[in-house]
């Protein structure tokens, strides 16, 4: 922070790129938006130093390259481009079979490219987490609702299975009820997800199930600067949809979108929130 | 098989129970079937010795005692009756927090449960692999396709997820394409996953994803009596809508529902059959 340098954010979508660069600002530091046509917020976008097409990676790192930033951010989401797009964009400097690799490798794999792609041409890639660790979840009861016994009973199980499957390319949440797993994250992503535990608790299956917990945690090992979980008012809306008692995320390893708008929209809707601390031996990088 | 006690299934729903019973036949041993009103198929109600309510449980019990059976097999699909009605069936034998704990307990744990119920009135409780193993998955390419090199990897990372997930409720399936796990099955069961990797396929996000393999399989440590991962020729469709390369099973853990049915399904729809084989250290009951 003695530096000047700035911290430039390689910015898609949703609102946390905005944040981000408010939090910043905040602590004093020079920020420069790099916004990504089609994924930025129109909000973002028009206070961006530069707005460029995420296939047209040498502009990209061309750009990033000018500002000469203490650190790059990758934040907000961004869609994975199809194949064919991705690799003829990447064909340039790199050779097929690493290509090959790296699509085929899932998003774990794809976004650990990316680092390594930029790190190669000497940039620095920072997290989130270290940057403005204010944006994430602390540890405790975050709201007005506390957690009964059995619904720290499910976030275990949460926690159990979540930590099982870190070693694997799937999602960062699972929904628990009565120590039942009612849904694993895949692809579709968490507010789908939730839409399908809604779905189940309809139908006679599990009508008989009361309560539940979204639990949303990194997995162990993950590497941070990228894919964070996140949640945020959205969520606590799916989440309170499907009949769930509360949500547990990962403390100091979970985003929530504007923290006062969502533990305000849990404490309306009656849901617990609750930030979970990773037991000793979850790593991250 | 040297005594001619019968052998007696407690029958729910779909082709199973009239398979086991065609199975038992052929091997030469006498069979009694108590079909479960309103879940035992038409045709084997029919040929049944008893058509009982699930929730009659005095005349359950009275009628398999009065049958003094070698074994008792619980077979085919029952769905979990409300908490409700089955606490008021059980509570006449059963103190109201055992009741709780079982109903609490997940699906694993209310099998388990019934199964002690049984074995405490004397009844032995045997398992569709022990009696009738010729109803099981083989070892090794089960249909005219081979899977290739990718294929075989996506199964490995499969079996490895559900490997990771059996200390959990949670389901016997998922759907692993490009090392990526698509879905994650929960209560809704192994056709409505594969209709929601149909659905992801479509949709933009998965769009780039060619191939896939469907993996079931029992968990490690898993109680076989019960609860038996299935798949039948209607799985071949679903997979086979949802863009899958094939299917991966668990050998001698996996019920395959008319075995040359479900091949053939396969081979015409170009879709691989393959039976993996338990680790060394994953057990049975």
């Amino acid at each position: 922070m003695a530096d000047g340098a700035p911290v430039a954010l390689l910015a898609g979508g949703g609102a946390l790129p905005g944040l981000l660069r408010a939090a910043l600002l905040r602590r004093g530091r020079a920020v420069r938006v790099l916004a990504l046509r089609g994924f930025a917020e129109w909000t973002l976008a028009r206070q961006a130093d530069a707005v460029i097409d995420i296939l047209d990676y040498k502009r990209i790192f061309a750009t990033l390259e000018a500002w000469a930033p203490a650190e790059v951010v990758l934040v907000g989401t961004v869609h994975r481009p199809k194949p064919s797009a991705f690799a003829g964009a990447l064909a340039a400097f790199r050779n097929r079979e690493e290509i090959a690799a790296i699509l085929g490798a899932g998003d774990d794999g794809l976004l650990a490219g990316v680092i390594r792609l930029l790190e190669e041409r000497g940039l620095v890639v920072g997290g989130i987490h270290r940057l403005a660790p204010e944006l994430l979840a602390g540890a405790g009861i975050l709201g007005a609702i506390a957690p009964d016994e059995q619904d720290h009973a499910a976030a275990a199980v949460g926690q159990g299975v979540l930590e099982a499957l870190s070693p694997f390319d799937v999602g960062q949440a699972v929904v628990v009820a009565a120590r039942r797993v009612v849904a694993v994250e895949g692809p579709e992503g968490t507010d789908a997800m939730l839409a399908r535990a809604r779905r189940l608790r309809r139908s006679s299956r599990l009508r008989a199930i009361h309560g539940g917990v979204l639990v949303k945690m990194a997995k162990v090992g993950q590497d941070l600067r990228v894919d964070l979980p996140t949640i945020g008012p959205r969520t606590v809306v799916c989440a309170a949809r499907a009949g769930l008692a509360g949500i547990a995320v990962g403390a100091g390893t979970t985003l929530i979108v504007d923290t006062s708008a969502t533990i305000a929209e849990a404490d309306r809707r009656g849901l617990f929130l609750l930030g979970i601390e990773r037991r000793p031996e979850g790593g991250e990088t």
